[in-house]
Order: structure tokens, then C-alpha cells, then sequence
């Protein structure tokens, strides 16, 4: 997505340890009629795929996810990332390694809104080593949902984790994927 | 709104501890197009107040904020509730105790993301205390912006915290007022 492209050149910072930082539009300040924009993009790629849900993750993949869900009309459930006295009942986990924030933790679904006659659009705002969307996988295949595929905002191509899931047949869509990347510049996968 | 209303006498339940659950259609499962609805409906409330940004505070803030800030296109900040390696240079912090979960935390946002130029709407699903939007004011206050008012999804009135910051001279407006609930059911306040 080209809009986006320019919008990193323009507005994203490089920061050591291989961090993208887009806080100004896509993170802690979300530019959303750009993110309604987005959500349109993801739900074009989707058209006619029967997704019947949005999976994605709190909190940053929240406002992608609702943008999506806003055009195709479709509910959204988010992973919490620690469990919440909120969530009773039967849940599904899984395992996450943050590699930004160098921490583990466990992502949580209530059982109740994960079906197996469902058929999930996985959403995030970025990709890198590919933990998040592997915990989300593991999920939807705890709750026996098929899995249309995993659109994200911003893949980091360079740190593999999207290529790996391709690699095991995972549809994975990236409005924009990061080659490379470094204190002068960044270049983007054509 | 009667729908809101509607749906919180449909699918809410009520658990021990003064917690309305409201997860299959406010938080981890969202309703989202109802949320845009709703956003729609906090829209038409603040037309003409010059509302420049929505402030909300993760996660879920998030989705409602959102929907808000797409029918008004206008970007949202969302505060942090612990500090970020993402979050650099100066923020603005405030001590918010939550008493759903009974504990304490800071919520955080980065100073680039507000200016003593904006005019803001808060923003966030529910108002029992009043301790988060007491923290979002606290941070409005520390930028030097304007407060348009506080919008939320459900009010639990019988908690006091709405009408505590109204007596202050604070506008909120909530979509519904829980005016009492038991485990028998629950009352609007007219």
C-alpha cells in the first residue's frame, strides 16, 4: 500500500534494537480515517472469503482490527495479554515472546467466542518474528477454526517471521513489508 | 441509546464485585458494527465543540475511541498503562487504581501527542469511579489542552464516579446509566 510506504518514510523513526517506531499514526496515536483506509485495503484482499471473525491481539491491534471489521461488518475478539478477572469460564492460551519488549507473556481468549464453524481473518498491526500471529494460530487451532489468513500493517521482512509462515502455507498479507532497515533509511520488499 | 440499553438487559451479566460483563459485545468480543453506532451516536453529540483529537487509555478504549474517530475523522491517542520501550522522550503520567481488578497502575502517554493547542474527547467503554477518566483529565491538564467533555459506553451510576465529575463542572455523556443492578437484574436511569 503506497500510502502507508510514504507514511513510514515520512513519519517513522528507526531505533535501536531493529524498533519501527510509528507512534504518530499506527501506534499510541492512531490516525484513524488513514486506519479506516487500511481496514479497507484488508478488507478487499478478504472479499469472498467468508470470514465470519476478526482475531487479533490488545492493544495496538485493536484499531486495525475494528477498522477491518467496520468495512466487512464482522465482530472483532481480542487476545488479552494477561488474564483478567473479567474473563471467566473456559479460555484457550498461548505462549508469546515479546522480542520488542524482551518478555514472555500468555495471550487469553474466552472460549465463548471462538467456534469451531468459525472462520477467522487473524489481524496486527506489525510483523516481525511472527510470535504474535503464532500464538493467535495456535488459538483459533485450540478452538478448531479454520483461519482465512494473517493481514498485518507492517511486516518487517527482514526479521523473517512472515516468510516462515508463507513457508508453511499460512496466507499472510502485508500492506507494507520493511526489507531493510537502519538509522539512514529503510527500504520496502516490491 | 435504547439499543445499548437493549443489549446490556439481553447479554450482560452481572458477577460478584459490582461487574457488569459485557464481553460479548464491548470487550474481548466487540460488536463492531454496533460500536460504529455508538461512535455515530457520541458523534452527534460533540458536532460543533471543535473537537481536535480523542484521548482513551488501552485496551478497551480502543475500539470505542475508534469508532468515534472514524464517523468525526479525527485521530485518537491512547494512553499506555505501563511504560513502553516503544514510549520515548517526555510523557505525561497519571496513578489510576482499578478497582475491577484491584490494583494500581500509571497510564502514560507521550508528550508528542498532545499540545496545549488541542481540544480533546475522552473516551472509554465503561465509568464506574471515575478513577481513568480522572486520569485522562490529569493528563489533558498536564499538556495545556482543552477538554470538550467525556463520552463513554456504560455508566454504573450507582457507583457515583459520573456524577462526582459532573458536579465539577465536567460534561459526561454516557450512552447508558446503570442506575442499579443485582444479580436479578438491573435499572436505567430515565
Amino acid at each position: 500500500m503506497r500510502e502507508l510506504e510514504e507514511r513510514i518514510l515520512r513519519d517513522g523513526k528507526v531505533l535501536p534494537g531493529n524498533i519501527l517506531k510509528v507512534g504518530s499514526f499506527l501506534n499510541q496515536q492512531l490516525d484513524v480515517p488513514f486506519m479506516m483506509r487500511m481496514g479497507r485495503e484488508i478488507a478487499d484482499a478478504y472479499r469472498g472469503q467468508d470470514v465470519t471473525k476478526i482475531l487479533t491481539v490488545e492493544a495496538s491491534g485493536i484499531a486495525l482490527a475494528v477498522a477491518a471489521a467496520a468495512v466487512m461488518e464482522l465482530p472483532v475478539v481480542f487476545a488479552k495479554k494477561n488474564k483478567s478477572s473479567n474473563v471467566s469460564g473456559d479460555v484457550y492460551t498461548a505462549p508469546v515472546h515479546s522480542y520488542t519488549h524482551n518478555k514472555d507473556f500468555t495471550i487469553v481468549v474466552s472460549a465463548d467466542y471462538i467456534k469451531n464453524t468459525d472462520r477467522l481473518l487473524i489481524v496486527d498491526d506489525f510483523l516481525a518474528n511472527g510470535e504474535a500471529l503464532r500464538g493467535l494460530l495456535s488459538i483459533a487451532g485450540q478452538a478448531g477454526a479454520e483461519v482465512a489468513g494473517c493481514a498485518v500493517a507492517i511486516e518487517k521482512g527482514f526479521q523473517g517471521g512472515g516468510d516462515a509462515l508463507r513457508a508453511e502455507g499460512v496466507r499472510v498479507d502485508s500492506l507494507a513489508i520493511v526489507e531493510q532497515m537502519s538509522d539512514t533509511g529503510l527500504t520496502f520488499r516490491n
